[in-house]
């Protein structure tokens, strides 16, 4: 089959692999109807992670094509969107809700690589969900986004505590940023504050429920969000970018007994012990356990509730997706849906 | 009046000071029963904090003397218990249950000074929280203990969410950190394992309602704890000594998905964001909102149902003072109670 392999930082090609084969009982092997490029996908093409000759992409929805015998949950023929992050969905941290620390967790992104016609997931019963039939083609790229992007705003605002009565602030305005938004306005929060420079980004950061845009950044930023909220900052700020600045703006945002989630992928970020103990919040956040949500968000996108396939601002055929790494790289394209 | 004045590091003498007087007509002036020496008092004293003729202390519990025009939750003759944090808990922040991020919050560390025969307590309605009536004096040491050391440790048990069914891990056998196993079995953990090296604090972590006696640090006191919880770590962590260390035991002891309290002043503590993410814990911690648990905390030692008053292992009269801060820096006593 062919799959997207990185050779070396910044060399992305469609190479020829072995197609995926069923090894443990409880695996799965799944057609890919679509995929995308994350943005933790940037990290290895910009050297920031190592690579070499890797298999890339930990997103994907498609068409199950074969189960090993002790897949229970999902049959051939269902179409299934499933985690980034592989769990079996009973151990004691799963069933609180923290299938990304499941105990035989596995990233998708380091074990599978789902740029590629075919993927083998582990843990099927336990990492895939099936849609409730076979989904027109417009659903295609938003179900995608639940994979990952959408999962992961998601988690930012539910760590963040985002809901009724409360002002959330989102510090970032990428794909996951703007899903955060979106998922702050069906958690029912009051005011929504997308913290964004990018005038596309603003409009759509709009059109997912932000009622108020700060352009501001780092200490501004935390004082413009001070000046709206009656000096005492917001009650819950979702971090979606993972930068120093951008985790500091966060911190300082939050304010006192208030909740912030963290969801960018944080290297190389130090937090001064005595910062967080002065500001006084609640901190929550990591790989998100997107299979938590997974029922109800493929729920919501199949009633039409929520769109959050707009983030995809670029689609290309798999066999350009190098292309598709150097459009969102050089911040041409917010998030690249790949086409199978 | 007398009051404890520490002139440079190490230097801690009685000294003559001038009466305090209402400045505020929300203020309250209390003769002191019983003040105490804190754990935090000691980074002045061994240099780690700037001091220059500070007049020291910040617990308190005494009888009100005279209140401003403005007070009306209490009057003149009232016993009074107090935070160590002013608050004026009207404010949205106190209201939220974070007085210690109050508006108009003081450190009556920073302004006060409650190692003295009498102290102004601004906005006493807010701070201060009369007894139902005048205590025996066997109570006294109890009640002083609910001004921090009580109120920290059972702040540090609910952020790290003790409660049934759930186990929870004490990082820390100080004063604080057995508060926090008294409050975590108040809160009806099922088990509670005190992570300490001491005999005579072990002794008295069992006396407060410890299962687990763990003496094991650093990496070790992780293995030790996974060991105890089926690998997956404690549901609930208690960092009460503000160390590299022992945050990062904290943090490494919690499961994925678990609250790690944080009550430990954590000066020179640095965190790495990345190993924050991949923990996927909450985080919640900083100078406790005592005045939230006051009323509750009161209402039990009143009732007799807690007793921790026993954390003070060494009494001395108010001019004994230095030989109160040597004996806690050579770790001769756990906490020291000054009488008056």
């Amino acid at each position: 089959m062919r799959g997207v392999i990185m050779r070396t930082a910044g060399d992305v090609r469609m190479e020829e692999r072995d197609d995926p084969k069923i090894i443990d009982s409880t695996d799965a092997i799944i057609r890919l109807t679509a995929t995308c490029i994350c943005g933790s996908d940037l990290w290895p093409y910009r050297g920031i992670e190592p690579v070499d000759h890797t298999a890339m992409g930990h997103e994907y929805a498609g068409v199950i094509e074969e189960v090993g015998d002790d897949v229970r949950n999902v049959k051939v023929g269902d179409f299934v969107v499933g985690s980034f992050v592989i769990s079996d969905n009973t151990c004691e941290i799963c069933r609180a809700g923290y299938q990304s620390g499941c105990v035989h967790r596995e990233f998708v992104a380091q074990t599978v690589g789902t740029q590629a016609e075919k993927a083998r997931i582990p843990h099927a019963d336990g990492t895939l969900v099936p849609t409730p039939g076979q989904p027109d083609p417009e659903l295609i790229p938003s179900l995608l986004a639940a994979s990952d992007v959408l999962g992961t705003g998601w988690f930012g605002a539910v760590a963040a505590e985002a809901g009724p009565g409360k002002t959330v602030a989102v510090v970032g305005d990428g794909a996951v940023g703007l899903m955060a938004v979106l998922a702050a306005e069906q958690l029912g929060a009051e005011r929504i504050i997308a913290m964004s420079r990018h005038p596309e980004r603003q409009k759509l950061a709009r059109f997912y429920g932000a009622t108020d845009i700060v352009e501001e950044r780092g200490d501004a930023g935390v004082a413009k969000i001070k000046e709206l909220t009656g000096g005492l900052g917001a009650h819950s700020v979702v971090e979606a970018v993972g930068t120093q600045e951008s985790t500091m703006q966060a911190i300082g945002a939050t304010r006192p007994g208030g909740h912030m989630g963290f969801v960018g992928v944080n290297y190389d970020v130090t937090i001064q012990g005595i910062d967080l103990f002065f500001a006084g919040i609640h901190l929550h956040g990591g790989p998100a356990p997107v299979r938590r949500f997974l029922p109800d968000l493929i729920q919501l996108i199949w009633e039409g509730k929520i769109d959050p396939g707009k983030v995809f601002d670029l689609t290309l055929p798999l066999d350009q997706a190098a292309e598709g790494y150097k459009a969102m790289d050089e911040r041409r394209a917010t998030k690249v849906l790949l086409t199978l």
